[in-house]
């Protein structure tokens, strides 16, 4: 190959926010695949806010990134060179990558796209390569909605969030969302089709959940932990739900930060708080996931939004908008177009 | 009836520790049964932890005791007079009534004792009235132990953890209890079979837990909350359980209790955590708890000890050695001897 690749590198784990010392951008040679192996170039990088966890050393679901490996991500790309007969030249692939130009894959990690029907490549990567499954399997089976329960979306305009209140109203379910603007909360509501958004920068959080969820909350899906966690384990009914996907509000904290001061809820209405991550714990069930967000998609009673940003060399400024919550939808990184 | 009632009623909603002027002990006329109730005369008084809770308006189960009614409790009694056919004069009753030597009772909150076997009715009402069902169906049904895994119970020595402990030893498990004192930890290792035992007062607990817990913790039977429960979030393995049985640690607290600063452990080892009372959620199965219970105790396999303090009078000063630490096993108080 004649073309350089650009490779991040994690050169110092973050305190608090990202700053630009924790990755480095360098020119690098590209890699050679070995047997079994195949060489892929990245089109695109999902941006996702477990990349500030794989940053860090705190406790984690997989090895944090070690200082001076390349960033680990979610990743598309197409085939260039292959040891491999299940992966073609030219074979449009997903899965857990790295920030680069080119890198080696292996089925293990990195799994064809296959037919994504009427659903363009990119769109099919942004809904279903993890944000997708991610909230299908943790609402339905954590969670497990039932017609006329009410239930409580965190990160609502988020890339999960804004999938698992569509799905909530899908099934029947009042549907209250939290998100951090005017704008995020008009678009959950009226294109999306939200019962309630609450602006939880602006709003009293507490009082706000309380009025918008007059019969209680039978399902908590806790994307950010903190403040609004605690706030909905106060509302919780007998025997809630609460799905743990994420804790975006700890992941930047530079000190320990106290679990919920409301979790003697969990033995008082005998609630269910439970982890999953099902792209890792599920992946048998993640194709009924995909087929069924895709027919929803397809009948359009389920919308995506992709914030697509142009450039690999990109990707460190616009990985932190996630923690200031400056981006609606799917975040992702185009390298080139497929 | 010529004699008087004397009857212990919730002055105060206590702030911290429980004092003197939370609540009055007076005489009072016996009450009359009304069409359908029956009275009984109390025999044995349960005091648990959970009665700090009910005199308290922190957010709980039921509702508080209401202040100047008379105090909660698990009480054991015998009828003295009956309007109900099922509740024979003489008949021996237990159920939730009221710290009070005579008492209405009604179907809905008091059962008769039945026939306990070879067991002594005051050791069927102390390990079958509460705390046994309790220990099986929380450990069982939300802990799920299987052979070879690892389970910590905290208030090891305490009426409910002395039972979870030993269920979990018959189930083939490694077992680690914590408790409070030398004599404690030499009784549940010594004479209940732990395998280990952590004195929480005098050891550093997440040094101690590690090297008890050299595979991890699949169970963690939490009775207390607090800093033990952080301890043990962090040395969970994959897919592991936390029934939440108690909360004692914080419930004389004066201020707001943080939850743990490992919370985010639930996502990141994918841990279940659920409460369950089983006595009021599943009263159908803690027939089967009970037969279980009574069969091991039988056998030998399972020893119960019961800390009997005479004299209803003595009720206010004994229920404050459970939040103190300065009871081994379940306490009661014998008002008249069956």
């Amino acid at each position: 190959m004649s073309e350089a690749n650009r490779v991040w590198r994690l050169r110092e784990r973050p305190f608090g926010d990202i700053t630009e010392d924790v990755l480095s951008f360098e020119e690098e040679s590209i890699p050679e695949p070995g047997d079994g192996e195949f060489l892929f170039r990245l089109n695109y990088l999902s941006l996702d806010p477990t990349n500030r966890v794989w940053m860090s050393d705190m406790d984690q679901y997989m090895p944090p990134v070690a200082l001076d490996d390349p960033m680990r991500g979610f990743v598309c790309g197409t085939v260039v060179k292959s040891h491999h007969p299940d992966y073609a030249e030219g074979a449009v692939v997903s899965g857990l990558g790295v920030w680069a130009d080119y890198q080696i894959g292996t089925p293990q990690l990195v799994r064809p796209m296959g037919d994504t029907g009427p659903i363009p490549v990119d769109d099919a990567f942004s809904a279903f390569a993890l944000v997708g499954p991610t909230a299908y399997l943790l609402l339905l089976e954590i969670g497990e909605p039932k017609e006329g329960e009410t239930v409580v979306v965190s990160a609502a305009a988020g890339a999960v969030g804004s999938i698992v209140g569509q799905i909530a109203k899908i099934k029947g379910c009042r549907v209250v969302g939290l998100a951090g603007s005017k704008e995020k909360c008009a678009w959950i509501q009226d294109d999306l089709g939200f019962d309630e958004a609450i602006n939880y920068r602006t709003e009293d959080v507490p009082k706000a959940l309380a009025a918008a969820c007059p019969d209680g909350i039978d399902v908590y899906f806790d994307n950010v932990g903190g403040e609004i966690l605690d706030a909905c384990l106060k509302l919780m009914n007998f025997k809630g739900r609460i799905p743990t996907c994420g804790l975006i509000s700890q992941y930047n904290a530079t000190e320990p930060v106290p679990g919920p001061y409301n979790y003697a809820m969990i033995l008082m209405q005998r609630l269910r708080v439970e982890g999953l991550i099902p792209v890792l714990d599920l992946p048998e069930r993640c194709p009924e996931a995909i087929a069924a967000l895709g027919q929803w998609m397809a009948e359009g009673k389920i919308k995506v939004r992709t914030e697509i940003v142009d450039g690999l060399e990109n990707a460190l400024s616009t990985v932190k908008k996630l923690y200031s919550g400056a981006n609606t939808g799917k975040l992702m990184i185009r390298v080139k177009d497929l």
